[in-house]
């Protein structure tokens, strides 16, 4: 039961991108699990990964593959099994999925990217890929963003898409991305897998910019159980098909086509935030007057985090105490609590530190009966702002992963 | 539903402190919730508090009392409400708590420490208190702790208490402790609410210590949900009635003292773990060759504080590839996944960062069944060890907090 999120109606194609999907028996039989994404000659292709210690074989084959200059032009995606703790046997395994698409689309291993994401600690089923590859191919095409939407979900219930628009100096462009995860979800990089597309011609260095940038305000700021994945990828490409000329980190284009890309991220994470394991309640919560942004989202993660705030939400119980006290274990250095003041909607909850001498716990049930939610905090100690957006704790939850593997 | 807890059947008297308590009406009718504690002439007295930045203005008033040279004889304690995120108006309640206990016993104000425990943001019933100040005073007695044990719970299923006895050159000394607390629990300084009494005549510096190393190596060691309460305190009182030397941090009797004043704080701290909300399972993470003290806590702690993990458990399930990506999260600098190996009880699970060749999942499985879970790591870092007990995460844990206040 995701929170106010359907599957997308439109998702515009992206000049230069096809995309395919079939059955690799990974997943339950009848459902697609293997994703193939062909990108045209010259297309650029930025990259940003987990921080886990422990992260995928398939992530340390992508920094590998971009790290070189040799030119990407194909991403095969899996779902179902995660190749993360398999050791050198699971890249060894990412290796061959590589080298077997790269034999059917006339390339060479490192032009392919992988990416897995399922079940960690098994290892990947990698002839039952090399099988499925020819049929994944057989069904690439321009309009394929849905179907791999689809295709590579695991515990979602809902595929997340996101597409844009825009007028620029050298004709329409346009930004569609995909993206899946419902939990493990507190990306340190990025998400769990999104996979963005854009025609614009764009600079290799204004590339990965504008993706840094995107990931920072978007998939950086949600956060559903605190747990950061060990397979967290996320991938810009720009075909450079639409405009003759270059757009680097000056071109007078570039801002407008940050901002898509930046909206294009920024729904694919709320999409997952909406679809959390288990989520009745999609929250924003908002720190200003912070010293620093570091602080700010400090403050913001802890109380998206706490299981008790999460649980209250679940409950719609406008439970200050739990907030309060999450706001001063964030790790603040000389917090002054008495400089702190809570809004739930537009109700003032909390001034100076204590209840608002105006709240009534009825005003904060009724904002709490809502399926979307705003908490802002104000700190008093300076200019900067942060936003983290998450979801609620409910017996869901634990149902869900309590059953995950049986 | 506790995990292998029961109420304590012996608690030794303390020579030297008198328990009393009284129903104050701060809880349902019916249940005693002030809890009067008198000490005697001489009892040097420790505590520890809360760091977060939202404390109590009970932790505010003890920390203001303990810096000063005024001998504590009495504390009181209420459960029900917390006194916290109260403003100045919860200083001035705590403070009129002190000046009653100070009229009835012929002490003053500032020899009288008062705690709290329970709702968060709501204003101390100061005046109910007062009225039951006398009846608690009454009831005062040296084989009290018991009945104080159960009159400081809140959501407690189970009172908790532990004792211990140790002959020293000086003579046989006792040292009693009860404890309360069961969410809100990842104490930073010392558990929601302990008081730990001893007839030793320790010194005021080696009190101090010996409380810091205990606490250091027991409640500092649990978490129940990864949140931090307002509330913590937990105090320490010597009250010198066995002994005519003073023991000071030379003297040979400290080990032994500090010895079981440890131990009682960890059967303390371990009972609040098995009392933690919904706990179905009781868990003990211990993290071998880390670097460092702190980076073998760090890991411990992320892994019991990780709702994946936590549910993981509540299912029985050897979700390997939960606890390593929770390994992976948790900030430690290098850290080489090659070189961490993880046992459950004594099944090998992890060798070389993946799944050991020896291990089968049924082995895993059967470890898991048990109520009580070792779960050991090696980093290949260092020779330093850290221990962290925690508990699952189970449907009551969000069916506990979701209703807390209904």
């Amino acid at each position: 039961m995701a929170v106010n999120l359907t599957a997308p109606e439109v998702l515009h194609p992206v000049k230069g991108v096809r995309l395919g999907a079939a059955e690799a028996a990974i997943k339950k039989p009848g459902r697609k699990d293997l994703v193939l994404i062909e990108l045209a000659r010259g297309t650029r292709v930025a990259g940003v990964f987990t921080r886990n210690a422990f992260c995928a074989a398939p992530v340390l084959l992508c920094r590998q593959a971009l790290s070189s200059d040799v030119q990407i032009r194909a991403l095969l995606i899996n779902s179902g099994n995660a190749n993360a703790a398999t050791g050198a046997a699971g890249m060894e395994d990412g290796r061959s999925s590589m080298v077997a698409v790269a034999l059917h689309l006339g390339l060479r291993p490192d032009q392919v990217l992988p990416f897995s994401t399922g079940v960690i600690g098994v290892r990947l089923p990698v002839n039952r890929m090399m099988d499925a590859v020819p049929a994944a191919r057989a069904s690439l095409r321009e309009d394929g963003w849905l179907d791999a939407a689809r295709a590579i979900m695991t515990t979602d219930t809902v595929p997340k898409g996101a597409t844009r628009r825009l007028h620029t100096s050298q004709g329409e462009v346009t930004v569609t991305g995909i993206a899946k995860g419902v939990g493990m979800i507190c990306p340190d990089m990025a998400t769990l897998l999104a996979f963005i597309g854009t025609d614009a011609r764009l600079s290799q260095k204004a590339a990965q910019a504008v993706l840094m940038q995107a990931v920072s305000r978007s998939f950086n700021c949600i956060t559903v159980d605190g747990d950061t994945s060990t397979n967290d990828s996320c991938v810009l490409f720009a075909t450079g098909q639409v405009g003759a000329e270059e757009v680097d980190e000056h071109h007078g284009d570039l801002a407008a086509i940050a901002r898509a890309v930046t909206d294009v991220c920024r729904d694919l994470a709320q999409s997952i935030v909406r679809d959390g394991e288990g989520a009745t309640k999609f929250m924003t919560i908002r720190v200003d007057e912070a010293a620093t942004k570091p602080e700010g989202f400090a403050i913001a993660k802890r109380i998206a985090n706490s299981p008790l705030v999460k649980t209250a939400f679940f409950a719609s119980d406008p439970n200050l105490g739990r907030i309060l006290a999450a706001i001063g274990n964030a790790g603040v250095a000389n917090l002054d609590a008495s400089k702190v003041s809570l809004w739930l909607g537009d109700v003032q909850v909390v001034e100076n530190g204590g209840r608002a001498p105006s709240y009534t716990e009825d005003q904060g049930k009724a904002v709490m009966q809502d399926a979307e939610i705003t908490m802002r905090i104000t700190l008093g100690r300076g200019i900067e702002s942060a936003t983290v957006w998450t979801c609620d704790f409910s017996y869901d939850y634990v149902k869900i992963n309590a059953d995950y593997r049986s």
